[in-house]
């Protein structure tokens, strides 16, 4: 591998050029931003080779080109990348929602690119930043890219390659199952701690109501210390999965409040065991890929 | 102190006898429960003096009693307490929701018994049982009273006494501030994780939606795996302040869904960036309660 660029040096791009770097992936790992603040850090913890301003130059002779910009930003920068970006570079993201981006594609390229490869790495922190990159931040962890009938396999090897230089889990689905799933088990918890937390502070008590939270409640709401702006971008780009997940939601809080309202002990029941049981299940899931991967294979 | 009487031995109950005895708080501490498995267990493991079936003998010369059962059974062992118990022994218990006891108190006792401190101590874990026992569990950890302009004094200086030995930070409340605090802060977060894991369980998805859970959703989903039938229990007993809850959550996310709907980038911004802000300040809250601990003061 000769040149990998990165667009935009925040957590995730930073992670990933960090983890290349000391995996020795590419001869040169070269980054792009809109500003040199966090470029200038990157290089200063010698995690990247190199960093320009000018976005022809970053990715002038580049085997991969790794989109790590906020999502909607995604879109604007494959309208930049078009004109600039032959049949030779593969084209990456890490972006959350993958649906948008595929018909940004379309419509810039007028097909999809055979050498466009939409990824995700199902990483991240409720932290943000250059400053909070590690190498490991992919180790063990799923990514998930989404190829289409039109990506040539050849471009599809190369990302996959790239991934598991950092120690994540590569695999696949199709673009819309990705983003109903990622609806459910990640955009909509964040919509729901975010609802809470905010309505919480708005109460009457104020946030004196926080004073007598416990560690369930630590827990619950960790993720509404996430990044407004890339949630928000989030929300917009997936906005019809979400707005099925809330409806989804909405209609089983619904149900349950009648059962509480009627005292109707087997229905509680059946919904919290239900849930207790998915949930240690998912926890001995958990523990199982935990254990595969620390075996010595 | 001479003896101490604790009316089952799970995670709380055991929790508290360990610490108790660990601090050398009284001569003898005597665990009652409707079965030996765990009365066994908590002797084994020396962490009571002794144990019986019998609730008259287990009662009988207590300083202070404590009902360590769960929620709605607490409601029958006052029943069964009151005419074995005089003024001189101290009736305290655990119970995540204070309303319902001391209503059920005034109708037992016909008036709320001078000698009765209701508490609870913020402090727990998705485990259960003498097992997940632990002596720190209360270490810093706050304890709410709810007594009542009938509680002599003597009897929550008593009980007071008896959480600090614990480690625990004792405050006071009154019952309905306390139900309604704890329906926002604890209850209604545990309602909502029961519900949402339990949705996506029974999501045509099935249990394979997990696959892709990442690290945000393990955090907010953990306290699905609780005791369902403990917190059955809690719904029913603090369910008009539940359904409060529920509504508040309800109007909110559906302003929210209206927002996102209408691509309204600053309702969606508002939510999410006071989230953060009121969760941020939570986070600093917590790690200021920790450094004020472990000061030497």
């Amino acid at each position: 591998m000769n040149k990998i660029t990165i667009l935009a040096m925040g957590l995730i791009g930073g992670s990933l050029a960090k983890s290349l770097k000391e995996n020795d992936f590419a001869s040169q790992i070269v980054a792009w931003g809109r500003n040199d603040r966090s470029l200038k850090k990157a290089k200063a913890l010698g995690i990247i080779d190199s960093y320009t301003l000018d976005l022809a130059d970053a990715v002038e002779g580049a085997d991969i080109v790794v989109i790590a910009t906020p999502t909607l930003i995604a879109e604007k920068m494959l309208q930049q990348l078009q004109p600039l970006i032959s049949e030779k570079t593969v084209i990456t993201d890490v972006a959350s929602v993958k649906g948008n981006l595929l018909k940004a594609a379309k419509i810039i390229f007028g097909k999809v690119p055979g050498n466009l490869v939409l990824g995700h790495p199902i990483a991240g922190s409720e932290q943000s930043g250059i400053e909070a990159a590690k190498a490991d931040l992919f180790k063990n962890h799923r990514v998930i890219l989404t190829p289409t009938a039109e990506t040539n396999s050849d471009a599809k090897v190369l990302v996959e390659s790239m991934w598991r230089a950092t120690g994540a889990l590569v695999v696949e689905m199709n673009v819309e199952e990705h983003d109903r799933v990622l609806a459910l088990t990640s955009h909509l918890p964040h919509v729901l701690a975010y609802t809470l937390v905010d309505a919480l502070a708005n109460n009457h008590d104020g946030q004196d109501i926080f004073r007598f939270a416990a560690g369930g409640f630590r827990d619950f709401t960790r993720i509404a210390s996430s990044d407004p702006t890339m949630w928000h971008d989030i929300v917009l780009a997936n906005r019809k999965a979400i707005l099925s997940g809330i409806d989804l939601l909405s209609e089983n809080l619904d149900q349950l409040r009648k059962s509480i309202d009627q005292k109707d002990s087997q229905a509680i029941m059946s919904t919290f065991s239900g849930a207790k049981a998915a949930r240690d299940a998912f926890t001995e899931m958990l523990a199982k890929s935990q254990r595969n991967n620390e075996s010595p294979e």
